[in-house]
């Protein structure tokens, strides 16, 4: 099917596409983007001025029907995909068709972004993008937008919610089709867009949506853009995520606060219990020792080890720059330690410290926890284990507010609350069809060779697409890895942008998969 | 010198002090109060309404110059007892010469309360006084205060911050002064009125002010209103108080907020190292562990250990109401580990829980950690102790952040920040004058026998008030112990006002230490 582009939305692009000549996306990427620089960047913060939190389903549907415009404009026939669910967070879904393509690609990214809390920002606010100089830890300042005509900077960062996870993505892919576009370049496959709207509430709905829209969806594999190249700044081809799992446990003192001289060492202090537990889960080293972490533990296969072997080692700058004088691992590089399931405290909570610290003993103590989940983990069995580490450590468990009879009948009490929305981790081989396609064309558009991750540290619901749709998936970031990703003061560098507009456009032109 | 009371506020009151006679003044005080419940009550709801955190200045001087009103009104020549610094909470001062009196007892209360977050009340605000039916926790509902006439039940509630801690040692003194007078009873000693403005923020210029003012506040000794009677409701006289010092530990992790899935378990976690070392300073049984803790604990005396021996257990009653199946201490009693030196975590952070809980390994953990002490601990060293425990699990202690140097040089950081303020316990000897004369007058009040104790679990200045003027001190409290006291929904049972009125009546008419 034939479609038109809109004139008057993109008018210094081709009437039709029929007119795209078949060549290499990413130089053609490349010398669109110098002489669209301050229009991409308009656009980008107008996407990130858009409060974008799963929860805010007023924010959520005014981005998704800014990305419907955004797609309209380009001609990419966007819909919005839907749970059966009122109120979902819904994916925005675009597609163009290739004339004689016999591979189809969907390019993913996901337009919602972390929770965050304005006042824990320096200078900027989450959903005000900014302009800095450099990163603010490292002296930037900010700066107004560029002038039409004005130069731009590539180190410049632009400071907001999402800029790197994952609006970068999204506009990284955006940018590369209208490059291709501009310049006359066909795509060498089938592109769909599938950008999700709850990735950072866990994709409770994802497989929902992927199964009431699975022809539409139906394709040789998917590219993510989500997650940062390497840390040295090379880029970077990821081949699997770890799962992941959240749990909240929090542990019971007396049934109200009291005062810590009158009741202080004979009421129980949830705090220091939360403590003792804690610590009972993983060793000085930081292995986790609740029985059976590791068992479940896929090995990698020769590829994957052999990636792991040339990939560069960037950890001593990394202690360098994070202030820390010994990781945990016992000397395990991280490229080793994200291939083996973790357990990571994201918080604590018991009354208050700080200004309003009172002499109380806390009536509870709260841990917020991760568990990251390696190929042959099952999210839901890594989850019992926990839960049978804690009872061994002579907790009731509930998952409710213990009753009255409940605390009466057990010294320790502890309720655990497994976020819904866990999933296990996803590899797709090294040496598989697509895995060597994306590999090329990510290769081509730098002189230095790309880093090859068997996993991402972090984790996506890569699973879900497989087992939804069938099809492998391949992780492509664009992001610089000091982004700030999750935390306050997010930020993506410009050049990382303008970078990953080469990488998209390279993967549009990729050697089909079916082809090889 | 005489004094003649104002006609115009207490028009109920005879003319002139020189009409009071001689009698018991519990008794006159029951039926004073019988007949001016309201009024108290309205009194005490003027007071509760001012806002009164210690770092509250303009809070503070309402206070202030309400107790001054107050004072004024009841002829008791009131002045501002000010620290030399500008903005410092006043004491406020009255006095009243008993012709003839060869004892002069210093009747001391404060009325700052602990800060609190209004947001975390139930129903009630802090500084909008409110009446229940009954605690809210056992379903007593809130109701207006009572009209002109209507019935007052011993057992509402009043809810507001100071409610009990420790506007009701201010309110239960001067009603009792206002009790004597209204029928003519005449005091036994000379009475002098002190009332702190800064006892919650640790009485950081009570040495001070009292020094400028030694004259003024010369006495045979100091009776302290202030904490709860014993848990079965007894009446209670304390002849001691714990010390206490508060200190913050703050453990780092990264400079950055980390994806947790990126860096977890590489990067070293705050809250984790947190966690193992607060789980370092206590045993299973609430032991502390670090080294001389109990070193220094001067032995209590036969009169002392007797009391303990005599004192009613109430342990039972209330790990039920408490919902506590097993206390710390391995066993040992409330009263018998109030005698012990404690270590206590009042509150823990690290990044966020619930809702804003994100995947991010925190860049700190904090706990805030009170100290409680005995009589022999002196709190520097205690302090010391504790600093050479973190250090002996492997810490480098700083007073401040820690540079990038020290981050790159020390695997574990911790910073230790004491608060100002800290003090030593302080105990006055059961068989000494005025142990004897308080016990007595107490005890004439009630029928049952009052519970002598040698110890209170919380913290008073009062081996400031030893060291600075030579005066022994004796707590005598008032407030029911679920009075919620330092935490969210404090309140006081009407009854244990109406009590408080009767004992400082007694106190008032006491015989004087220097008549035994």
């Amino acid at each position: 099917m034939k479609r038109s582009f809109s004139a008057v939305a993109f008018v210094i692009l081709v009437a039709c596409q029929s007119a795209f000549a078949q060549s290499g996306g990413a130089a053609a990427a490349r010398e669109y983007r110098r002489a669209n620089e301050l229009r991409i960047l308009r656009e980008f913060v107008r996407l990130l001025s858009i409060p974008n939190v799963a929860s805010d389903k007023e924010g959520i549907r005014k981005n998704a029907a800014l990305l419907v415009e955004m797609m309209r404009a380009r001609g990419l026939n966007p819909r919005l995909l839907e749970a059966t669910t009122e109120g979902v967070p819904p994916a925005v879904y675009g597609e163009w068709r290739t004339p004689g393509a016999r591979s189809t690609i969907v390019f993913y990214a996901h337009y919602d972004g972390q929770p965050t809390d304005p006042k824990k920002w320096t200078g900027t606010q989450p959903w005000e993008p900014a302009l800095r100089t450099a990163p603010f830890e490292k002296g930037g300042t900010i700066r107004p937008m560029p002038a039409e005509g004005e130069a731009i900077n590539p180190e410049w960062r632009l400071y907001a919610r999402s800029s790197s996870d994952d609006k970068a993505g999204v506009m990284s892919i955006l940018t590369a089709f209208d490059a291709l576009r501009a310049k006359n370049v066909q795509p060498s496959v089938n592109l769909k867009f599938f950008f999700e709207g709850e990735e950072e509430a866990g994709s409770p709905h994802l497989v929902e949506i992927m199964s009431r829209h699975k022809e539409l969806l139906a394709s040789d594999a998917w590219v993510i853009c989500d997650g940062p190249v390497h840390q040295s700044g090379r880029k970077q081809v990821v081949f699997g995520v770890r799962g992941d799992t959240n749990v909240e446990v929090t542990v019971y003192g007396p049934k109200r606060p009291l005062h810590s001289g009158h009741y202080g060492n004979w009421a129980p202090n949830p705090a220091m219990l939360l403590a003792r537990l804690l610590a009972s889960m993983k060793d000085e080293r930081g292995r986790v020792t609740v029985k059976g972490w590791y068992d479940d533990v896929e090995p990698l296969g020769e590829a994957e080890r052999r990636a792991l072997a040339e990939a560069p080692s960037y950890d001593e700058e990394l202690k360098r720059e994070l202030g820390i004088n010994r990781p945990e691992g016992g000397g395990a590089s991280l490229v080793e330690l994200i291939n083996q399931p973790s357990l990571n405290v994201n918080g604590l909570s018991s009354a208050e410290t700080g200004a309003l610290a009172r002499n109380v003993i806390p009536t509870t103590a709260v841990a917020a926890l991760d568990l990251r989940l390696v190929k042959g983990n099952d999210h839901r069995r890594q989850v019992e284990r926990l839960v049978a580490h804690i009872r061994a450590q002579g907790f009731y468990v509930t998952e409710a507010e213990p009753t009255d009879e409940e605390r009466l009948s057990h010294p320790l009490l502890a309720k655990v609350r497994v976020s819904p929305g866990g999933y296990n981790a996803e590899r797709t081989p090294m040496d598989s069809a697509i895995a060597r396609s994306v590999v090329e064309a990510v290769q081509s558009t730098v002189g230095q060779p790309i880093v090859r991750s068997p996993t991402l540290g972090g984790s996506l619901p890569l699973v879900l697409i497989r087992e939804s749709l069938g099809a492998p998936t391949v992780t492509v970031p664009v992001a610089n890895y000091d982004n700030n990703q999750h935390a306050e003061n997010e930020n993506i560098r410009l050049q990382n942008l303008w970078d990953g507009v080469e990488t998209y456009a390279a993967l549009m032109t990729m050697r089909p998969p079916a082809a090889r």
